[in-house]
């Protein structure tokens, strides 16, 4: 038996702004950030758990503060109990009644769930000695089905449907699981897209992507119209017919702004619209969904939870759903929002990008892939080639895919010396004169 | 012209778990907390501005960083230039693109960014000399437009039909205000009903309501069937057949479950069903309105912003609307709430109880009878006699109903010796063995 030791957490900052990389309607001047945790244990195994939030900086420590407040759950208790049963362990962070309050379970409070959660399953998989796919991917449909909290879900899935469905996919798992090491999964970029990029950087960029075999780019939309015609226009010109582009707004709308900036953009061809309005209006969703039909509204980087998703699919608001690995409590409320998605047959394709995103919420699509909706058909996992320098294990993307990754954990470790170098506000990155100007900006 | 030389702030906390006071299905062992904040400026005119958000103890020191992470928006401003135009004052702290991502406007930081405006609030009333009903109900009804931030509301809601709105309203102020005055705004009590309660105490508070003038009283349910049926049984009993009874379930069911209780309850005679399930589930508030009508459905306490109260109304989720001061992004953001309400034809009823709740939306509410809807009819705001002694303007509730205050401000001001004794965890209160038992839980 072992325990929990330790839970240290780490406001760590990357001063993004000054390079505009990350810019878009809504977000003209981020800094990547992480609230990060590390689970440490006496087990004497070199292994610990790693998660985090990811932010764009101001507000980084209340989010460090919340997976603090957290703390007191897991510190002390008795490691391989907590890792057996993710579902009750789930459950204890989420149903903290005071803590609650401060959603429920949306939010700060809601996402810091989400990275002790996502830490633990760290854990448990470089304990299992398996990348976090295919730990999942080798439980059973009952273990699954016990991971995922049905409340509130039960009028759109139910317990029985959802190991029903997990049951009708296990015996293609282990064909599907060599079709993925042999194929990878399908990515798209939105590098080339950031609204901050010059119409000759956005070319040559979007040049690049088909270059590297990716068959879809995404541009950021929203603060001109005039703009983001030409914008792209240029795109469309640089990549040729064949290659999918998708926008993203950024939650910049109204619902008929959206159904009418779609329809000047419509003309060179539109793989979605991500992002139009509110992440929490399911209603304006399904209103813009009918109004630009048939093109594809997709949203979830900022849906806050299994109940909105759950809406989101029974009002036909989004024909794709973009899961994020950092946003809901953890890998076992994307688990509940793969099975919704599956019982409405809508398309996964995940948000990424940002601080270790990518890294972390392949092994969900993969996951999903092998064991779950059992098809790779029309998704793809977004790819930003930012920080992945940072972290331990970093993805690997070649040829416009994601290969699966074979070394034990969850992805969200991030490097020692990245965790003290960028740590703010102390971290030799922020107190060196090269990020003056930002740290002017914020301190204003 | 002054400037604002302060931001302070105060994590409160009261031991109210000791006594069950609070308790319902799903919080069972509150303590009522503030994240708290004083706003003071070099005008030498001896104002503060004071607000906080609620919550329920653990978190609260979250909440309290949120607030802190706004600090740098008004300090060093200019008071005069924030207060003069409070719609723009209330989108630089809404709009801040680096804070939102940690929402969007929902959950710690929405609520952190309504404890700020509600401060300024205060402040901008106290420098008129009057309370908060009153300098908003004689505002132009283009001025209270620029208050409202109209993004994602106009498939709904445009500011000229907000405008109209209030333009109609406008000549019978005068004469509601006199009326307010004469006849105060009916209150209801949730006193008796709290989970923890005993059915002889239920009875016996129930009873003391009634003598009290009240005319609904409120019940906690939803954590034992056979008990919701014996304890509403008990207080119909108590009041006999012409005092409403309303129920709460604080979330506690899917929407089948909710439908099926009711239909227990429903023979005794059921003012309203609270919270029977997600504050975030639109659709199935509206599965279950369709399921238990004609008992009316009641939410809003937890509903986190004006996008999800626009769908409730969209869907006739609701047929009772319950704003709450603390929730939501202050003031500016429950006057849009009002008008959509208005809008709709939906009475509103607030929450209050808490801490400080119900001195601070009883000021909403006068506002709408004076300048908004124009009408108490069905309109009731929600009492409990918990903390108002900890005010320095105390809600004046008798006969059964709210009493308009006079004092200047918008009654979030909490007693000097409030702040220093319950102040967590280094107050007296928290600091002495009174409460060893909740710090002891606290902590393990």
């Amino acid at each position: 038996m072992s325990v929990i030791t330790a839970v240290d957490t780490f406001d760590i900052r990357f001063p993004t702004s000054q390079d505009l990389d990350g810019s878009d309607a809504m977000n003209p001047d981020p800094d990547y950030s992480a609230a990060y945790l590390i689970i440490r244990t006496d087990a004497g195994d070199g292994h610990g758990g790693h998660g985090f939030v990811f932010t764009i900086g101001r507000g980084n420590e209340v989010e460090t503060a919340a997976i603090e407040a957290l703390r007191h759950h897991v510190l002390g208790r008795n490691v391989e109990e907590l890792l057996a049963d993710m579902g009750a362990t789930w459950k204890l962070l989420a149903h903290d009644s005071q803590l609650r309050w401060l959603g429920p379970e949306k939010g700060v409070i809601h996402m810091a769930i989400g990275a002790v959660v996502n830490a633990l399953w760290d854990l448990k998989a470089k304990r299992a000695g398996l990348p976090l796919w295919e730990l999942l991917s080798g439980m059973s449909p009952e273990d699954l089905v016990a991971l995922v909290d049905f409340r509130y879900l039960s009028d759109a899935l139910t317990p029985e449907e959802a190991l029903a469905m997990l049951r009708a996919a296990e015996p293609g798992r282990e064909a599907r699981k060599a079709a993925l090491l042999a194929e990878g999964y399908p990515g798209y970029t939105t590098t080339p897209g950031w609204l901050g990029y010059s119409d000759d950087k956005l070319a040559r960029l979007a040049k690049e992507a088909v270059a590297e075999g990716f068959t879809q780019i995404k541009l950021k939309v929203g603060a001109s119209l005039e703009d983001d015609i030409r914008r792209v226009r240029t795109a469309r010109d640089a990549v040729g017919p064949d290659v999918r582009i998708a926008v993203d707004a950024n939650q910049r709308w109204d619902v008929q702004d959206a159904i009418d900036w779609m329809a000047h953009l419509a003309p060179y061809g539109i793989a979605w619209i991500e992002e139009p309005t509110s992440p929490d209006d399911v209603l304006g969703h399904a209103a813009i969904a009918r109004g630009v039909a048939p093109i594809p509204v997709a949203t979830g980087e900022h849906v806050q939870n299994r109940v909105m998703f759950k809406q989101m699919l029974q009002a036909g608001a989004l024909q794709v759903l973009q899961i994020d690995a950092a946003r809901v409590a953890g890998v076992n409320e994307n688990i509940a929002i793969l099975l919704l998605a599956a019982k409405f047959g809508v398309r996964v394709c995940p948000h990424a990008g940002g601080v270790g995103l990518c890294e972390a919420v392949q092994h969900l699509s993969m996951f999903d892939f092998v064991a779950v909706s059992g098809t790779k058909e029309d998704r793809m996992i977004e790819f930003v080639d930012h920080l992945h320098e940072h972290f331990v294990t970093p993805v690997d993307v070649h040829g416009g895919s994601y290969w699966p990754p074979s070394a034990p954990g969850a992805g969200t470790e991030m490097l020692r010396e990245t965790l003290a170098d960028y740590s703010y506000p102390e971290g030799p990155v922020w107190a060196a004169g090269a990020v003056l100007e930002t740290t002017r900006k914020e301190s204003r």
